[in-house]
């Protein structure tokens, strides 16, 4: 091309606005479309929030964009997001498993792209997984509960059945036994995904002829519910002391709860930006066995 | 084809988990990428996270995927995701505008995709636009802690030149003009983004010789840092009172804050899928000239 006429053709791309359709650019062999599929349970709890910044960031210092989807905890909402991010090419996924059962994320499921399991894992799927140190964490901040001399304290979680929920479940159970203390089924309640729920299994606690005096909550959602349950019942006078409570997940202004609070703290941006750069390497070249990251998290009374 | 061929491509396509290549499909003439393009200040901040929430369900009962992008409050930042949701062919986007300057945002710089600007509006952009009553909460918000008896009033909250912490500003002022309170610039910091900025300007205001007997926080990172500042005081003793608290977005426990508190709820969900049912409407056809939608926002003492 003459330099004359290059120059017109740069100035018309730049008069017009020009831009390349990176979508155009995908689908020629050997191009990547850009894009990472990242499914979330609940991008509206500040965890998850975190958790996709995280991603984000990362895949942004790698010229990548983040297609997001929201499973609610649906299964089938999973299985059709993971399809759906599948046929539009993305060159990699990055999933909060919100079941126990995995199909739909073996390696064969999904055409050899690579997949990043994040907080929870899913029996039988050999993928990379970042978690949080779930079982640790849960022990020791039941452990501090003891040390205070409590001896009924409550469990209040998700499903069991659910990895992460289980795995805390396990921790809270473990710290039960080594301090020598008979697990009361009648104060562990389990299920609750939302506040709602959490704040109805914390009625029922507090209505018990004889109700806790400790409560572990193993996420977020549970100590919310638990502690709106607890102001209610200080304000009402139907509760002359608020329980201790231990809580799975940093929470905003719990320095102002009039109890012994335990905090087990952690970092879902980070965990988001392990989950990405694990994904990256994998899309880098790396071929090794799938790996197991537990990030530690640290527990404050 | 003859029948038997035909079916036994289908068994073959059904063996393969052979998936449609959406991306391929997107640039035929005619066809949609199926894809909307969602740029956010901050998608750590539980509100953001919830109103990615709100987008993400409408688009999904769609059968559209978002594209998220983070600009941490970067007008850069934006400006590059902008163009790169374009050259992915978007079919429209969905932006919170991170500053006073939107060039890149104008139907010309986007090649006539329609465009819904979410929380905040930018100057000299004709686009459609969903916001929070920001005036009248926050002139309520005020006028709350007034009929409380509050005189010495401090505005805690964002750049004022910023559209959202202006007109928050506009009602604070309004509540102060209509009691007949004259204004104390000493009390009044704004430019805090983050927490740490929205405890150092609390810091501030409580070392004043004369601190303000109220505060009005114009968003949910300068209540949480206030009452950061203030818990910590309580505590050791600096502090024989928490002041009266007015919080322009609902935050989690604020119920245990020994103090009156004053609350301007709203729902972010619900503003990002008016936010996305805005954008399908262009989708489907609707040509008129921008929407201008104001949320209502509920205030609670």
């Amino acid at each position: 091309m003459r330099p004359e006429l290059q120059q017109r053709v740069l100035d018309a791309v730049a008069r017009l606005g020009y831009r390349r359709n990176e979508n155009a650019r995908s689908i020629r062999p050997g191009q990547h479309s850009g894009l990472i599929g990242v499914a979330i349970t609940n991008i509206g709890n500040p965890y998850y929030g975190n958790f996709a910044l995280g991603v984000e960031e990362v895949a942004a210092e790698r010229g990548r964009r983040v297609l997001l989807g929201n499973t609610g905890e649906d299964l089938d909402r999973e299985r059709q997001l993971v399809s759906d991010f599948v046929g539009r090419q993305v060159e990699g996924l990055i999933v909060v498993p919100s079941g126990p059962s995995g199909e739909h994320l073996r390696a064969e499921a999904l055409g050899g792209l690579p997949v990043v399991l994040a907080s929870r894992q899913v029996g039988g799927i050999d993928a990379d997984a970042v978690l949080l140190d779930d079982v640790e964490g849960a022990r020791q901040a039941t452990e501090r509960l003891v040390a205070l001399g409590h001896e009924r304290i409550a469990f209040l979680g998700n499903n069991v059945s659910m990895f992460t929920a289980g795995r805390r479940y396990e921790g809270f159970r473990r710290a039960l036994e080594a301090a020598g203390i008979a697990e009361d089924p009648a104060l562990a309640s389990a299920g609750q995904q939302d506040l709602e729920a959490a704040r109805a299994a914390m009625t029922r606690l507090l209505d018990l002829a004889e109700p806790p005096t400790a409560v572990f909550a193993a996420n977020n959602r549970n100590t919310i519910g638990a502690l709106q349950v607890i102001a209610r019942r200080l304000a009402d006078g139907r509760l002359a002391e608020a329980p201790a409570l231990a809580s799975f997940d940093d929470v905003e202004l719990i320095e102002f709860v009039p109890a012994p609070t335990v905090v087990v703290s952690h970092d879902a941006r980070e965990l988001g930006g392990i989950a990405a750069r694990m994904l990256f390497e994998r899309l880098d070249g790396f071929d090794g066995p799938p790996r197991f990251v537990e990030l530690p998290v640290s527990v404050q009374a």
